[in-house]
């Protein structure tokens, strides 16, 4: 990543999303008539165009809408295979053998090192083409220690966000014995891959993690430095919401299937430190694609929980890797506004990453951002489907 | 419009889907490691690469599929103003003062030629990047016989399928007299309209044109050469589908909430000859973007009507002209097949407008095609919001 060497003036611009209540309008701090200034890889300045100050260089919006870039914080990129057929049979009730995520770990196992690295990053650039700027990556399809351990190093040459999620599903290899396989994870298998990593997860479900087994994974992580995130109750209650808040985790992710209790913790998870809450994200892709109900974001907004939408980008339940799909399925289906599902998917997306730096653009933050072919960012959900990016500067730099 | 002079070999088709049953597998006719020669503005070959003839260029498709192009039979682009804030309002359960199809009217009005061409040209651009290479596109904005007869001269400057919506709602002028504006309508403004347009099209609704008015606009506009299509049974059950029927209209377009003998008259209608069938034109980005519920498509193909997907793309009630997003709602919400989804938006959308020359890739159709950025057409449904076009040709010629 190269930084700009110039600041850049960008004016015109029609509608600015900062996630600044102090700079704008409302939660997302939206000013029009605005103007912002890049510098060294930074937002520098960001204010009302009339009051702007020089820069080196100046690019025109043209009275077109300027938001942070997307922090999506839930992927699973690094995989081989192809499971679109088995997706056609599901949708259309038909029976599909062979499939499921054991078809995703044999051809990720099977894949070199070369393919994964280049079936990842162009997955990762086609997300940077639809506006995020900043995307998490699991690993979670090798599931033994060597691959394991080297999907995290070609998670880690893509993004600073790498999440060590051997605790994703139990291998053929020890099938019938999902304690011998938490202690391989929370032994041998996190020595070699906590390095790599700055998150530990963990798919705490029925059928795949218990709680138990769940907490000795996120223990042992978090013993070695890492920081926790779970997936939870994304295909019935259970524990997972109230093990991710007991734990401290920065994030529970799915939270299809909640109790009045479950939305009750993570509301107040953030009512101390507000940088300390377990932030709820939602991931509407996967029920979309799964035909399952949507989580109840309002549920979860009305009691106060900090939301975030990821879109779970993955061969097997969401194939999507565009966010702007992801925040008009919230508003259609979650009845989220449109300002609270563009927040979520910026500033919660940082909020789940503990993240202060990014999903805002306030002076001081990364230049991440994104140029809408819009006058205002309603159009992200009023135009589904339709590619509305303009442009992409990451770090201050333009992404051609 | 121009033509490539010389032949072009795409080779390398991991799919090729030709619709044409007689090429390929199933109604889609889909093959396998294909290839396909455009001559003049035309398909010329379709099979097995292995046997495909020589040509003056080559294109290598390196695995990807191709499609036929995109048949959206139902737009009204020819708009000026903006709706997202009223839309943001709706979705978000705010009131809303000042919205409707009224500030439409007013804003089409208020514009000049240039600014609605401008528009209108955006957005066709914008829909053949994404695949369409046929769009209907109606007048409807207008509501008096300078206006109507203005909209269809711009709709007539950018497609051949031109239809005239003078009975769209009834304009301020006649508030409380539909019966007089239907008088103008079929008089003066159709004697205006009628040399400009291959259509003609009504808004057969509760609060819109009750089926007696709406057989006086079909009827007059037939009798001046015009062929036609109806909106009917949007917003409740109604006289929209058998009056359809009975006109041999080519489509009805929306039939989300159809009765058993509206879904018996469509099948039927297709029963004699299948050209004559009236097409039962399904229109999910509208409930996508008016959380209503979706037409039953499975009742319908069922029963054995002929069904199309379009997009509808407009300010009011769905601004999308993604037909790629429509595929994934059929699939997801309207339970249809992948394969019934893309023939509904290409073969389907043919049968709609009437046309035989468009939404297959037999030898002799005109060359309008897509190159997907994916090995198979169930990718449409499988990355929802993913833009997955990777070039388009359009009578044989690439668009760039
Ligand atoms: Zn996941
Ligand atoms: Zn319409």
């Amino acid at each position: 990543m190269t930084e700009t060497p110039t600041s850049v003036l960008i004016d015109g611009i029609g509608t600015l999303v900062t996630n600044d209540p102090e700079l704008g309008e409302g939660r997302t701090g939206e000013l029009a008539d605005a103007a912002l200034v890049l510098d060294g890889g930074r937002v520098a300045w960001a204010g009302p165009r009339d009051r702007a100050p020089d820069a080196d260089t100046r690019v025109d919006a043209a009275g077109r809408c300027v938001i942070p870039g997307f922090v999506d914080s839930h992927s699973h990129i690094v995989f081989a295979g192809d499971r679109s057929r088995e997706f056609g049979a599901r949708m259309s009730g038909r029976p599909y053998e062979a499939g499921g995520i054991r078809t995703t770990v044999a051809a990720t196992r099977a894949a070199t090192d070369a393919e994964l690295h280049a079936r990842a990053a162009s997955l990762l650039a086609e997300a940077q083409a639809q506006g995020t700027t900043t995307l998490e990556i699991k690993s979670g399809y090798g599931l033994s220690v060597a691959e394991e351990e080297r999907a995290l190093r070609i998670a880690a040459g893509l993004t600073e966000e790498v999440t060590f999620l051997g605790a994703h599903v139990v291998p053929p290899e020890y099938a019938g014995d999902t304690d011998g396989y938490v202690t391989e994870v929370t032994g041998p298998m996190l020595d070699a891959c906590a390095p790599h990593a700055r998150w530990v997860d963990v798919f705490c479900e029925r059928g795949a993690f218990d709680e138990e087994q769940s907490r000795r994974v996120l223990r042992a992580g978090m013993d070695r430095g890492l920081l926790a995130r779970v997936h939870g109750n994304q295909l019935g209650e259970g524990p997972g919401v109230r093990l991710a808040v007991e734990m401290g985790a920065a994030s529970v992710d799915h939270c299809t299937h909640l109790a009045a209790a479950d939305v009750d913790a993570l509301a107040e998870s953030g009512r101390g430190a507000a940088d300390s809450a377990t932030v709820a994200t939602l991931l509407p892709g996967v029920d979309f694609s799964t035909r399952q109900p949507y989580p109840d974001a309002r549920a979860l907004l009305d009691a106060g929980a900090v939301v975030a939408l990821a879109g779970d980008c993955n061969p097997g339940s969401c194939f999507t890797s565009s966010i702007a799909f992801c925040i008009a399925l919230a508003v259609r289906e979650m009845h989220m506004t449109p300002e609270e599902a563009l927040w979520a998917a910026t500033a919660g997306g940082a909020r789940a990453l503990r993240r202060d730096d990014v999903g805002h653009l306030a002076p001081g933050a990364r230049a991440d951002l994104v140029l809408l072919d819009a006058p205002n960012p309603v159009y992200l959900a009023y135009r589904p489907g339709v590619p509305q990016v303009a442009a992409v500067w990451k770090n201050g730099t333009p992404l051609s």
